[in-house]
């Protein structure tokens, strides 16, 4: 199998489930079971706590594990809204956000809230001083993504993170769910207020997250209940998943040191010989995160080249899973400024650290000959 | 081991493991990617739904795979809340549920929602004759539990349902995660509209569970996102996770049909020596689920007595697990009129379809023997 679609999800480490395995069975007392069984859970799930921070270069107390990405952008751009709804109700997101940030906001909208969508210029990217102009006296949030998961396009959020350091009541928010391991990202002394990772993207489990949420941050829990997580995230915790998506960041992080360049290399390759394949038009653009690959083949359905290089064990993705059900254009590309042609025609090839070069000329191969047949076909 | 806290959590099953293992190296695309290998995960996410159904006695389009029992509990209070405020802010609930019920409703309350705690007998059973006379014009949801996770009483929810079958446009949700599959419940023409379901009590994993929905029921979504899950919980779909939780929903199926009538007897063995041991007294009424065993020594402390057994690889617990670190009165105590004094020294046994007459019986004697060191060393 050549899996070219780790944006949608990677294959989990087995170092990642053994480690599941294992303390799922020696630890599975309740960590908040008085008893000393519970005691020893809840030790090991502090042992996480610490090591995720040293990690992320954050403090223990700012480590709230979730079920995953869409549950932290969740907590984050919700609680903070229910929470300081009285200080306003106003809030600044993107055009190109994940579904789970953009959706998120909308329904916001249905409880009173204003959202303004920032657009983003040819690159996919957002424009600072238009971020700056949308600040207005009642904004209480702003949440920008930092890779973008359909075209790997990486968002200022450096400067963005500055620019709400001058706004001390305003909330910072970034999903980091793509980034995380291939962009580094600092979050200490960043204007980052809340931060989103996902276990899964990283080679660990489904059903794992955690959510940076800076000290002194108020949210609205969307779980409330035994409090436990700071009381951010009540319900029992996931110690096998948290102690998996400790090991998934520190092995990714290992990566990033020691491997970005294969990454940089594989997705020159494909650029390259993408750019010199007729009716192939790239998306991604030049300066962007280095395991994405966007391009177009205008006039032909995505989903009938994704399934002729499914025949053959090859696996790549049109939009994001997340969005891919619905069988319209990619809303990404269109904030871009380009054609619905091409923005209904996109594939994304997303690679991992596993990839190997082999694979990738494989996939040309089997790419090439799937436009021409399919040309043929048409012809 | 002697492990008696299984209504805090149980052992994962070792079948549970494998197949999480399993599903978790050779299913783990992404069920929303639209390539062949997607499919395959999607095809077995709606298996899982089938089975889970099929257990449940629902329709598969009932089932919404969650997180656990914390967020069901969630997702059904505060999705009709959110949803369906413009009819009405008024919910019951009753005053010995789940922190996860009390809190989540307590929550609403501050954005301007109403709460009727009902009170409850002696036997800690809600009088169903309070609950008609507090429904209002304005009242939208019912939340009561089927099976009390402290003292295990059992709630009239057939009742209740019949009740909640009058008033068309009021939601009845039900908390059966310490009644399945020890305390069976018909969600078919019952009158429920939601009932929450965790993975991790029934030997499944922590991180899992099941909220039934019954169809036409609209709710506003906590996670918002990829639409994942007929759009009530957005959010890659942690397949492993609801492999493992219908593999454990079937397991404890069947304990249920065969093995049921272990838990009345270590039940009762454990009843009629506690009565006749000095200084302790018995909370759990005489018509209660099978697998708790509430009481009291008035006068101990019941950390001191959990830490004695500890030491001995005995587990017991305090109260609730979602509740044992507020080392005050247990409230479901105090809500069946116990004095503070008795609602302050409760210990609860939980056993599962797992535990042996050899172990209640080390048990008991542990027990006894440190009731008896404990007051030696007071006198």
């Amino acid at each position: 199998m050549i899996y070219l679609d780790n944006s949608a999800t990677t294959k989990p480490d087995p170092a990642v489930l053994q480690s599941f395995q294992q303390v799922s069975n020696d630890f599975f007392a309740n960590p908040s079971s008085v008893h000393q069984f519970g005691a020893k859970a809840e030790q090991l799930l502090l042992k996480a706590k610490e090591q995720a921070a040293q990690l992320l270069g954050v403090q223990k107390e700012e480590i709230i594990f979730t079920s995953g990405g869409t549950e932290g952008n969740n907590i984050a751009i919700k609680g903070i809204a229910l929470e300081h709804q009285q200080r306003g109700k106003h809030i600044i997101t993107s055009q190109v956000e994940h579904p789970s940030v953009i959706e998120a906001c909308k329904s916001l909208e249905k409880l009173g809230f204003e959202i303004t969508y920032l657009p983003v210029d040819e690159n996919g990217v957002v424009v600072v001083n238009d971020l700056v102009n949308s600040i207005r006296k009642d904004t209480i949030l702003i949440s920008i993504m930092h890779v973008n998961n359909e075209i790997g396009s990486i968002q200022p959020i450096k400067e963005i993170g500055e620019i709400a350091k001058a706004y001390p009541k305003l909330f910072f928010h970034v999903d980091y769910i793509q980034g995380i391991g291939k962009v580094p990202l600092d979050l200490e002394d960043s204007g980052i207020d809340l931060c989103t990772i996902s276990g899964h993207k990283i080679h660990g489990l489904k059903g794992t997250g955690i959510l940076y949420v800076k000290k002194r941050t108020i949210l609205f829990p969307l779980f409330h209940g035994g409090n436990q997580e700071q009381s951010i995230r009540s319900g029992t915790e996931n110690l096998a998943g948290a102690v998996t998506i400790v090991k998934a960041l520190r092995l990714i992080k290992e990566h990033e040191r020691k491997d970005i360049s294969n990454l940089y290399n594989l997705q020159q390759q494909l650029r390259n010989e993408l750019e010199l394949t007729e009716g192939v038009e790239i998306n991604t653009p030049n300066k962007a995160a280095p395991h994405i690959l966007n391009f177009s083949v205008p006039g032909m359905k995505p989903e009938v080249i994704i399934h002729m290089l499914g025949e053959q064990d090859i696996f790549i993705s049109t939009k994001s899973a997340c969005s891919s059900k619905q069988l319209d254009e990619s809303k990404v590309l269109l904030a871009c400024g380009y054609s619905n042609d091409r923005a209904a025609s996109a594939l994304r090839i997303s690679i991992s650290y596993e990839t190997t070069k082999n694979e990738i000329d494989t996939f040309l191969q089997a790419l090439q000959k799937a436009i021409k047949q399919f040309k043929e076909v048409l012809e």
